[in-house]
């Protein structure tokens, strides 16, 4: 079953009259037309029987059906009010709209104000529910498109080991792992890349800056590439010159800690359950109150997606589900290590998407 | 006097209770805190006579302080209600809400609903537009930083020139341009740098590829920065090799039509206006049909803003409002040019803040 068909099969069960995608991630999701159209109108409705529609800016036209819609697709001009033009291609389809659901996190109150002035006393249900339960369990086109993104970023992490020297700034090594990956044809990093070296490395949020990297120092890469429109996620910590013995006592423990919870990782499983895994083996070396953030997220057409990995999601794993397994130490001031892979559950346990080593790499 | 009284001003005029900004570019506006906080709440709150308050994550207190906000700062923990907090916060000032204006622009239903929920019967009010208009007019050191950041849009321009060579690819080409700006501190280009040649810049929304540039090409560059917050945006089209003659004609005819525009700039033109000045040059040389695009934008937080220079927009002119002037002409599958300068309203005239050459650079 396609995603349009599951939309409307949810639409039918809920007795729910149509729903209005405008997120641009599930306007990917459900029509493979992956578009940022700013403030300009994007979006597919969905109704139980009749055929669903794309809107989008006129010149894009060309462009959605390129990206494989086939249903029909209404253009819009910066001259028109597209939220006219939505109502009326609504209303050619027979049907009389009492209800709509719609993506209330993503949907702005001057577009609500707008559905509410033009369909009259309207029933929303909100529909980011759905739209999430149905993105998070991946297909195996996803997977592999899944896996592609993970290599892409292990190669990343490859190129950035073998560019560090005395000296050479932050931004230097981020710079030539994304003329890296752009001569592999990756145009653009899921977020921005971040190289953080000794100290800094200690700080959960820190930015790629001007600092010379330095013998002793521990080297943090996070970054990540998007793919055929989904995205991967990666950290590797790593030593330039030999690690002292309290950078490889971190080290050691993040390293045991993020292995405990991959290993873990099967159907039925509950997230909280992971994050409590990977938790006990930094807590039971004392460095519990240093590991300050979950330990991971949901990770596909958004490089944050469901489902988060928290103490407190109950939410159990399923076959299909893919996140980034991301344990922590940050001893302020001092040393700071990191390891993420992105793992998918499988019907009996977990694959591991990214490959790079996990052992200490000492440059 | 500031943005925060600017908008305490408009609140006391406008008998409304308080504003509260959600939209990043406008928080930055009035904050001096530059943050995406992507799903998770960042808002400023400003009331008639009370202290404003800025809500944020937790971890992002430390950057707005150091971004310059001196008011009170209002962390959320993932864990915690952050529309929660925000009510309560806003009940500690004292002063009842019976009405709150909003940008209904960027305010999603979700927190809409929430804010219904929390603070009651409560009118909303639209606050895009007067935002917008504060926005509009710059201030001088406004002016100052879309300078710096022109002349870093020039300095790319030059670059590129520069890397062009038989058989580089488009994509070549950006990465060029991209490393160079890295060098000099630049960490985003205010949207994708593009890079288009031969006929591919005859489509004025053509894609960086994989095409090799040629002897004989037109090629497109359409680029800009991210300086302090602010954008640049600049459009040269230059010769790799002598240009035939139907290139030579159209690239005057825009050089033209663009030169016209620019000295047509002063307080009380219309951007309407504006525009035709431009569309009038080139449909006099048999081209209207070809520029097929308005005639520029606002520019300066945002690439895209107030005010927008199209054939219907009646609004005049101001000393401090910064737009682009970037007409185009593209005769499908064979010849395409832009020129786009960044320009500022004086009180008598026109400042032009790119400054790269538009005399038909031939490499």
């Amino acid at each position: 079953m396609n995603k349009i068909e599951q939309l409307q099969t949810y639409l039918r069960e809920q007795s729910i009259d149509a729903a209005f995608i405008t997120n641009p991630d599930n306007v990917f999701y459900v029509s493979s037309f992956k578009s940022n159209p700013h403030e300009r109108l994007l979006g597919v409705m969905v109704f139980q029987e009749a055929a669903p529609f794309l809107i989008c800016p006129q010149m894009e036209i060309p462009d959605a059906k390129n990206a494989g819609w086939a249903g029909e697709i209404v253009g819009h001009a910066d001259t028109q009010n597209a939220m006219e033009i939505l109502h009326q291609t609504a209303l050619s389809r027979g049907t009389e709209i009492k209800s709509l659901a719609i993506e209330k996190s993503h949907m702005t109150v001057d577009r609500y104000d707008a559905l509410i002035s033009l369909f009259g006393a309207i029933q929303f249900v909100q529909l980011d529910d759905k739209v999430n339960a149905m993105r998070v369990v991946k297909d195996e086109a996803e997977l592999e498109i899944l896996r592609e993104a993970a290599a892409l970023a292990d190669y990343a992490i490859e190129v950035g080991c073998k560019s560090i020297k005395e000296g050479i700034t932050e931004i230097e090594v981020m710079t030539e792992i994304e003329l890296a990956l752009k001569k592999r044809g990756v145009t653009h990093m899921s977020f921005d890349t971040t190289v953080l070296s000794g100290s800094k490395a200690a700080s959960p949020h820190g930015k790629t800056g001007d600092r010379k990297i330095q013998k002793g120092d521990l080297v943090l890469f996070d970054l990540g590439v998007v793919h055929k429109g989904y995205c991967s996620d990666i950290t590797r910590t790593v030593a330039f010159g030999e690690p002292n013995e309290e950078q490889k006592a971190v080290y050691d423990v993040v390293m045991r800690a993020e292995q405990a919870a991959v290993d873990a990782v099967k159907p039925g499983v509950t997230a909280a359950a992971l994050d409590q895994t990977a938790r006990l083996v930094i807590e039971n070396e004392g460095y519990g109150e240093f590991f300050t953030h979950r330990l991971g997220h949901g990770l596909g057409i958004s490089v944050h997606e469901f489902p988060s990995l928290h103490g407190s999601n109950e939410l159990k794993l399923e076959a299909g589900m893919v996140f980034t397994i991301e344990p922590g130490v940050y001893v302020p001031g001092k040393v700071g290590v990191r390891i993420e892979d992105d793992v998918a559950v499988t019907a009996d346990g977990v694959e591991v998407l990214t490959k790079f080593p996990k052992t200490l790499q000492i440059l």
